[in-house]
């Protein structure tokens, strides 16, 4: 399990770097951090924005400035840096080495969500020990060797799978937005996180794709058994989709190590083609499909709803959009940030009460 | 790209290690070596099976010894100890290490299929050092951190990739049946190894499970194009299932980062329930249908036949288990060791001819 010490816990002074990308879309760790932990950020690092705040390019995160640089952040008193971008791949940008080294010698902490180890970078290492700090690599997977042993019945609460039709399709937001609301419905639920960013915003969580495949699903059966000892809700992040050219084995060794109850799928309306691929998409209904028909043989389950993720359409067209994919699916539709998911959370209120899905 | 210097090329002097497991179900990397390079295994260590030879024990393989331990094996004049299991989750027995440590002091290579890096061991690595010997991890996987690309233009070969219901259902066997054959029928084929078996016959290959998430599909793509250059089919050696609790993620990648142009099914016929596991199979339809749903969006492939291990059985209960298979499925069905796979080639000639699956 990659645990940060003190995330969650001791408030931290982070300041972001997101050069050349801090917007909603591009800089997902950025504004997951910013919009989950905003009292954690003092500062992020784009220097094609300096001078403008959080609020004027994300739409939340109020007065917290863009800067130039490491140097250009000590004024707000930052204790760490986070590298706040999550490239294809995972590598680390040979421009930001500088900027990781002057936080260094300025006494910052690394949280670094790259593939790359950057604790294991002798010059690196050797800075950060003189220095005192800490290289955080989030993505750490030592340590997972373990394969799934399928154990449904140990694990005695509900889980909840964020699924999607691509990368950015909004399953971090949306599992958020999902324990968030969970909470009204009287469950306990947790978060659990599978990427960078989740884990620099819970403080812990599982790295499923830097894990070796042979032991994915394993790491998430063992980390689910254990939290399930104190909550009765388990809403996992996703990560990409199971028709994913490149990461496909990623999402279904998670589908597998979590079996959930109930899955809800997220989608970038109006996208035709996979990100970065000449690939069509399919519809959102052989995705439902898939899903529900690769889960059965472990643990039958169903898609109790559609998340779509309408930032960039109007009030109006957003609702119309939701009204569009429920005809289509015939399941319940929304945007959980714009319009709340209480939609999902009735579907989940009726798995707490009845087993009926697993008798599917 | 794990690459053994001299495999395939030199002919080595094998002794496997196969203590208290030497059968041809338990002992894969034995039975797979000594089938398909026999010239290249001197003995077989199991202490429970001394003074038998390998023909005694597999039904092939000749005069091959078995020997107390490597001490034993000497008389043999080997060059290198093969770990000749691929136990759950690949970790070395305790017990294997002093044999590991007499093969070092006696000036043998080391051949590890284990997820332990053996050569990574302070102990062991020094004394190889010191006795001049080289330790080979087949499932070394550093290096691998290519996204996949998706680029089905670039490799010309087609690809055939065995799949199956399980582990241990004869994907590896089919694979190097079907690329022998295959000559036969006119085409150029490259066996392309995943498993630490494979690849230590092959010579080289893909060690997929050890892989990080991310990069198995990648290093996949990348292989088949490059072999895709000398070959113009591509016989790909599949691990588990995309149902396997554990490993699923990688069956999936398998499929996915080598886009098959058709699949052959491999089966051990009468099976009810996974491996470890207590979990039921799903009927050979449910698989013959889910792989080629999940395929489909990529590339569209279908399941061209299946192939059954009867080992175990009469040959007139073999032969009336392939009846029953092909009315149950509608497919043609074999078991290529007993048999041959000459009805899976028709299929793949009618492929060579004619772009029709690619056009589904």
């Amino acid at each position: 399990m990659s645990s940060l010490k003190g995330g969650g816990r001791v408030k931290r002074r982070i300041v972001i770097l997101a050069e050349g990308c801090f917007t909603a879309l591009e800089a997902k760790t950025a504004y997951g951090l910013i919009r989950y932990k905003p009292s954690e950020v003092v500062a992020v690092i784009d220097s094609t924005k300096v001078g403008k705040t959080a609020q004027q390019i994300l739409g939340l995160g109020g007065n917290i400035p863009v800067v130039r640089d490491v140097e250009g952040s000590l004024p707000y008193n930052p204790d760490s840096l986070l590298i706040g971008i999550a490239p294809r791949g995972g590598k680390l940008p040979l421009e930001w080495r500088k900027e990781i080294i002057s936080a260094l010698e300025n006494g910052l902490n690394i949280l670094n969500g790259m593939h790359d180890k950057l604790s294991r970078d002798p010059e690196l290492a050797t800075l950060a020990n003189f220095r005192n700090v800490q290289i955080i690599d989030l993505r750490e997977a030592e340590g997972y060797n373990k394969v799934a042993d399928y154990l449904p019945e140990k694990n005695k609460a509900k889980v909840v799978l964020t699924i999607g039709t691509d990368c950015r399709s909004g399953k971090m937001i949306t599992a958020f937005e999902l324990t968030e609301e969970a909470k009204k419905f009287g469950w306990n639920p947790y978060f659990v996180a599978t990427g960078q960013t989740g884990i620099v915003i819970s403080g812990e969580g599982v790295p499923i794709d830097a894990i070796k495949g042979d032991f994915m699903a394993g790491a998430m059966e063992d980390f689910l058994i254990q939290k399930s000892k104190s909550y009765d809700l388990l809403v996992v992040e996703g990560q990409a989709t199971i028709l994913h050219p490149g990461y496909s084995g990623v999402s279904l060794a998670l589908l597998h190590g979590t079996l959930p109850d109930a899955m809800v799928l997220c989608h970038f309306p109006g996208k035709k083609k996979f990100n970065n691929y000449d690939l069509a998409l399919p519809p959102l209904s052989e995705f439902v499909k898939l899903h529900e028909e690769i889960a059965r043989p472990l643990k039958p389950s169903k898609v109790v709803g559609i998340a779509l993720y309408t930032a960039q359409m109007s009030e109006k067209e957003a609702l119309r959009e939701i009204e569009k994919t429920e005809a289509e699916t015939n399941l319940p539709a929304t945007d959980p940030v714009r319009f709340g998911c209480s939609k999902f959370l009735q579907a989940m209120e009726y798995l707490k009460r009845t087993n009926v899905l697993s008798q599917m």
